[in-house]
């Protein structure tokens, strides 16, 4: 059975195309009994209003384009939903790309992003240096990442994070403190963890050491990395890990070096989604405010497609989740 | 800045607006010399291709809808993960609904995708009683629902799944042990893991008790219903959950009642997604193919949008992950 279209509608309501399309777009004068033979004729046919058709009067497409690195983390799992519900809510359509942080595919989400015409972009991705989105003539939102002067950042307070967790390894007596955070050379906020981690080792005297693991690694990859801290690291007491993947990464290598967490090794992980802390309650580490900077995500970028000003920097605190592995 | 349009190429490169068109949807005869024009232009006013223009004449939009409960559930966070990077390395872009197993929200998306013109569907949401599902006229795919006779199921072997939970519990010495799934009149293959669970109870005497929570309850909610297990069955010495989320939170509420897991309570789960392997390895849990269902899912929704005969049923095999909780 084929899809009933327009002109069947026009033909069984007896009525031109162009004012059934009128009728669809609630276009120019229309007489209630002209819009009732419209209705009736489009649920006798169980026809559905084309927003194909629709957009190129309206010019709106109600789609936003969100580009993460990969929603199966749990972090950007549970920002993805949280971000979706608030625009569903507004009347908005989500489409959603995996770049993996490869900025090839990053850029061709981009590209076809545009192509379709979204109202706008919510990006959580990897790259500063896609021209793309400085040509793009879109309203974008940058979540945790810095793209380029113009598009506002939305983040929790990275260095008020790292300077949580390095307070508590500290006050619990660890002194070879190693850190795990991405590339230095990645355009995010949270560097500004790696900050905080250094300035207060080097305040104290102490050698700080960062192993950096790329987001795309295979977990088999990064282990590999992992191993290092505790070959080329005796008496490392103490990581503080950039994320909670990483985390459990670690602990679960600690058993391997014959390292109990706590007693030998203390271990704080970072963002505490809900999965984790459901899943894995005895890990300590730092929350961030997903639902929070979801809100302000979608209200900036609202505020942008309304062609109003908007800060280029939002930060929200973070707070601390107690467990028992720090 | 306005975004320039098709006028602003077809003028700067000296050629009708059908003929740029035209190009853009590379139709009839086209000279070299027009097309390197056409591109030239659009690449010095940084031009994006409409693809909402190039529908009209294609018909195919290249978008693929998905619906699920909520992405933020690690099991279809990894799955829509896993369709999307199929489904992008085959040309088309995903538009994502969370349904949160609300019938009335799950209707919305559904119109929503259909008049935005998706060219298939993917749902692991709930509800068969959703009339557009029939009249949808669009190429359907169901995860691990039934959904009507003609749209094809792509699950894992839930009937065996049970089977093995209850397997490794009864070898262990388990007798009173708990069941606790989804409502049983969700329209769901999931069911069969508590048809399992209920025939080898019966065969062996012992009563099957079977506690249902639905997948959209919060926590709290959810640990009220637990709660139960532990207050109206003293003697309970075994839960068969069927997800890992239910199974930790049963963990969790096991210590408030005295009970240790495994010494005095088995707990085997369902799903093994990466993330509960990761951050809760000691959960022994049912497998599921999560990488195997959405490449048959991709594969038979691709079947479908080609016009071709698909199989109705498409049953992966499970497989165990040992911990220590059972």
């Amino acid at each position: 059975m084929q899809s009933p279209k327009l002109d069947d509608v026009a033909k069984l309501a007896g009525i031109s195309k162009t004012t059934v399309s009128r009728v669809l777009n609630n276009r120019g004068y229309l007489s209630e009994k002209t819009i009732k033979k419209v209705y009736a004729a489009m649920k006798a046919l169980h026809y559905q209003p084309n927003d194909v058709a629709r957009q190129l009067f309206n010019k709106e497409t109600k789609l936003i384009g969100l580009i993460f690195p990969t929603i199966a983390n749990p972090f950007f799992g549970q920002m993805a939903y949280q971000l979706e519900t608030r625009l569903f809510n507004k009347g908005y359509k989500v489409l959603i790309g995996n770049s993996k942080n490869d900025p090839k595919k990053e850029e061709t989400y981009l590209q076809k992003l545009i192509a379709n015409q979204v109202d706008g972009l919510i990006v959580g991705a990897h790259n500063k240096d896609i021209e793309e989105y400085n040509n793009a003539n879109l309203p974008i939102v940058a979540i945790d990442r810095i793209m380029n002067k113009d598009i506002p950042v939305i983040s929790s307070d990275n260095y008020d994070g790292g300077k949580k967790a390095m307070e508590i390894l500290l006050a619990r007596g660890a002194r070879h403190i190693v850190h795990v955070n991405g590339p230095s050379d990645l355009a995010s906020p949270a560097q500004e963890r790696r900050r905080a981690y250094e300035e207060m080792m080097r305040a104290r005297n102490l050698p700080a050491v960062t192993y950096t693991v790329d987001f795309n690694l295979s977990e088999a990859e990064k282990i590999k990395v992992f191993r290092k801290i505790f070959q080329n690291n005796k008496q490392v007491d103490a990581v503080f890990a950039s994320n909670d993947v990483d985390a459990s990464l670690i602990i679960k290598l600690a058993k391997e070096y014959q390292k109990r967490v706590p007693e030998d090794l203390l271990v704080v992980g970072y963002d505490g989604t809900d999965i984790v802390r459901l899943f894995k309650p005895e890990l300590t580490t730092i929350v961030q405010p997903i639902e929070q900077i979801a809100e302000a995500a979608v209200e900036t970028l609202m505020d942008k497609i309304a062609g109003k000003e908007t800060p280029l920097k939002v930060v929200l605190p973070v707070t601390v989740h107690k467990g028992e592995t720090a």
